[in-house]
């Protein structure tokens, strides 16, 4: 499967937002995640950084 | 292996714009694409959308 964790860039450091992403759409809120088992999460953030094989992406607020 | 294509989105169309793409990060120019040879390209973009499971990474021009 080749989906990544989602971490969340906060004062230089990142949290783990959300594991095991597929989907990340433009929501009015920001971003719609969507996990390989259709969890979603909303976040008010933009697409820093990917990292893809490294499994990593890194969300920063907007 | 973990990679994907990064297409760009123009005038509602999605042209394949760098294969196996391992990071994309922010350039002084917009984004650095970094396919998984270490090859490079430079875009003036921004992410929009990524469908991780479909190995796909979806730019915008900004």
């Amino acid at each position: 499967m080749c989906e990544a964790n989602a971490y969340l860039r906060k004062d230089g450091r990142e949290e783990l937002f959300l594991e095991m992403v597929d989907k990340v759409v433009p929501h009015e809120e920001g971003l719609m995640l969507e996990d390989i088992f259709g969890r979603r999460k909303i976040v008010k953030a933009r697409i820093a950084e990917l990292a893809l094989v490294d499994h990593k992406i890194v969300l920063e607020k907007e």
